[in-house]
């Protein structure tokens, strides 16, 4: 089963070890596990539905509370309290598009906003329904998740767009083909979820981001049907896949995605690499991305981040005797990690393995072969699961991510951390700050920052922790040139910024656009632009 | 001097050869050139300006003339029967932004519509001015055509968007960098022209279309400014770049555009190959882009494509000789050329090159070494001037193009050389089609038609032989799950198709968004959505 206010499934734990508990309470002091609601009070305290009947729709308490919030921090704290505020007032898993339009005419006519469900992943509140807002219609695409087509000719692939990361490539493989596309989310989150909030998978640098796989499809919206046919590219006018990608259920439901697939490379392999600072880190992975070399990952640590990966991970006598030897190659306080992926033949692998050997090399970084990589890969999508263990320690883990050009990324990456680690002093509250750049382009690169702080007892003040934290580093990225978003989306969280980003012209030619498929403004009404 | 009614300087010239000029007498009958108007007496014509003066707008006759028409078949029929139509009112050479937001305000109080003008060479209309609408002012952005910046660490490059190829290849050239985007037209085109209208370069294989090449810029538009910040990329909503990205002059003005720009390569070489059938040219052609192998270039010739080629090329006894030999390796009528590029470090070169002979040679190609390859090289931006002298022997030539996935491929080029080679058959006049694909991708690939047809005495007539041409392969198209265009743009010739590609609720977005930029419907009036 499912956890309700947490990470993944109930049976799955990643325990907090006794090394990691000491080396967070020497960051940021002890911390202290709030009371957290139980399933049972919180359900008992769902209100009546405010939607008429209908047969595809169920009323049920706890389903409707299960689809009430995300992933994000502030979803966190209100499931964890049990204070969830509006939670859909109707849930519908339809299984074809007759269901989905039929929802849409329900909905309409019973004046209801519709938040369109996919995994329920979201950590920038793409799914809480708006407070003042009309009844609320959860519409969960679980249900459309088949494979339709293969055309193996075109390697495009056709899914129910409410298909999740385990079952889209479990259905490929079978058929000797991959999408690629492994955000951290990959367990739950679904493909329709990926296109409409512009994710991108841990390897997108080889297998590309979900704007290069999403090839075509069809979107459900009040005012119709709007498909999208499959072109490899297309000179006619400005493209319509793009704005659907990342309209964060605006504009309609997505029910059908083609995406464009490839054969399941015959071998992959994840290599780990130490620098001495994180200077000479960077102008290796710029390296990397700028050769254009044939990798799958380029992963780089800053030295806070690779001390917290080294004390967390557990093997601790491993880890001393690796720092010994990194030691005698000068290696010390300061040092990063890098993990670079590769795919394809064998040969292409070794090749392009090599030829980064090659850039690190030149950067003074050294090669520690594949232990560390096979250690990420082993937990690529287990680490979620480390947000249980350490609420359940008294922590809160948040992340916030941005871009920007290589230029701007090295005070980007300053400004951020700092903007985090102060911005709880007026509390006296001590915050641990750490960064990775994991997609590199030939042009910049993302910057993703984790950070953890002390749960208080009471809610409020942790929402008024985060929202400060949240505040501080989305001023800083904005004033830095970073995007609001490398791979999170808009939702509720970033939405006070979009505007900064997108100019109040882009926001007025996004919010025309938007009216034209739902002119009711009834589709996720709150997110991304007004109605 | 820039010829006015036909392609490129007039110090240049591609004669046509006998042997060429018998080959296609025998295909589709003797030319007869029809009579041009002079440019004098077609100058003479031009109306008086019905715009009010101003000092940044010129309403000399010979001005408006040269920025009336592009360079499609009908402007060419316009412009050399002197029968052309609306010509702009007045012609502004805008030297910064501040002339560019003026020029908006004038135009808007004069009740003026504007259209950009890049370099002139759209082949779909982009330029025409609409007959039945308000005075029209030309903006000709040649003059915004300077490096202004360039941020080697992020490889990105801030040019004046009017900046014509060869000058925006030159000024990075002599710092190290290419853009590496060569349209057939790149003599003339501009930057904001290759972005407005999604141009494709002929070694966007290797280099990228414009569409991964424009990382941002500044737009002005009747509404304010929009500005498109470079971020190597962004989950922030829908990408407004992808909104400018085929524009076609109806959001405004695109001033300035950031690119991404890269290191010239060391080496580049062309190899070409021959199949024995178009069968097995294209299955060799899909494997070398979906095995992803670094290439700049694919492009395959149909057999009569090839044909033509060969016959067109000059050299006949080197000729001669070549088929002999691919004779003795059983390649005979029916045969198949395909020109592969690379361009890198030497080795990079080599290994790229090595790695696409394994794969003709799997598919029955013979190599015949760089000959085929650096003829192409060499004229590959002088065949536009093959026009000027087709026409003068009586012959009109046209092209047009598509793009669809692998699986659809060959029924489209088969329908669409059969809709041409059949389009003229109630006035018993031949067309003579041939093909190539030249811009491959994984998942499909484009189709680039050549049609050859003879020129009637009165121009009335060749409109018409082109609307039945043009009409017939569009339709073919459509019905084929082709785009309407894959690199040229819809235009005037391309609207009617454009609704069944976008559908209705598609084009109704794409309205609001430019209502919401150009709200009085002023830009470009007439071409791609209505205001």
């Amino acid at each position: 089963m499912r956890r309700w206010n947490g990470w993944g499934d109930e049976a799955e734990t990643y325990p907090l070890s006794e090394e990691a508990r000491r080396y967070l309470e020497e960051r940021v002091g002890p911390g202290e596990p709030p009371a957290d609601a139980s399933l049972e009070e919180v359900t008992r305290g769902i209100p009546a539905s405010r939607l008429p009947d209908h047969p595809l729709v169920t009323a049920d308490p706890e389903t409707r509370l299960r689809r009430a919030r995300g992933q994000s921090l502030p979803d966190w704290i209100a499931l964890r309290s049990g204070r969830v505020g509006t939670v859909p007032d109707g849930v519908a898993f339809p299984e074809n598009d007759g269901h989905v339009v039929e929802l849409l005419r329900f909905a309409r006519e019973a004046g209801a906003a519709v938040i369109p469900y996919g995994g329920g992943t979201s950590v920038v509140g793409h799914l809480t329904p708006d407070p003042e807002g009309p009844p609320v219609l959860s519409v969960d695409l679980g249900r459309l998740w088949q494979l339709h087509r293969l055309d193996e000719e075109s390697l495009l692939a056709s899914f129910g767009a409410g298909v999740r990361g385990p079952d889209l490539e479990a259905q490929l493989r079978s058929r000797g083909y991959t999408l690629g596309h492994y955000p951290q989310s990959f367990e739950y989150s679904s493909l329709g979820g990926w296109v409409v909030t512009r994710s991108k998978g841990q390897q997108s640098l080889g297998y590309g981001r979900i704007e290069d796989l999403f090839a075509g499809g069809r979107l459900q919206a009040p005012a119709g049907t709007l498909h999208l046919p499959p072109f490899p590219a297309s000179a006619a006018g400005p493209d319509l896949r793009e704005l659907v990608l990342g309209s964060e259920g605006r504009l309609g439901l997505l029910t059908e995605a083609v995406v464009r697939v490839r054969p399941v490379p015959e071998s992959e392999a994840f290599h780990g690499f130490f620098f001495p600072d994180f200077t000479s880190g960077l102008a290796a992975a710029r390296e990397l991305a700028q050769e254009r070399l044939a990798l799958t990952m380029v992963r780089l640590s800053t030295p806070r981040e690779t001390e917290t990966t080294l004390r967390l991970a557990g093997h601790q006598e491993l880890i001393r005797l690796l720092e010994r030897l990194l030691g005698l190659r000068g290696l010390g306080e300061g040092k990063c990690m890098l993990l670079v992926g590769a795919a394809g033949r064998p040969g292409q692998v070794r090749a392009a393995i090599s030829e980064a050997r090659a850039v690190v090399g030149r950067h003074g970084g050294v090669h520690v072969g594949r232990t560390f990589g096979r250690e990420w890969e082993k937990n690529r999508f287990r680490t979620p699961y480390l947000r249980n263990a350490l609420w359940e320690t008294g922590y809160a883990v948040d992340t916030l991510e941005t871009a920007a050009p290589w230029r701007a990324v090295p005070d980007l990456v300053a400004a951020v951390e700092v903007a985090l680690q102060s911005a709880l002093q007026p509390e006296n509250e001590r915050v641990h700050v750490f960064t990775h750049l994991s997609h590199v382009y030939p042009d910049g690169s993302n910057v993703y920052v984790t950070y953890v702080f002390r749960l208080a007892a009471d809610p409020e003040q942790n929402v008024e922790r985060w929202h400060r934290l949240k505040g501080a580093a989305s001023r800083a990225i904005g004033a830095r040139g970073g995007t609001i978003s490398h791979q999170h989306g808009v939702g509720t969280d970033h939405r006070p910024y979009l505007e900064g980003e997108k100019g109040r012209l882009g926001l007025e030619a996004l919010r025309s656009a938007a009216g034209a498929l739902d002119p009711g403004g009834m589709m996720n009404p709150g997110k991304l632009v007004e109605p």
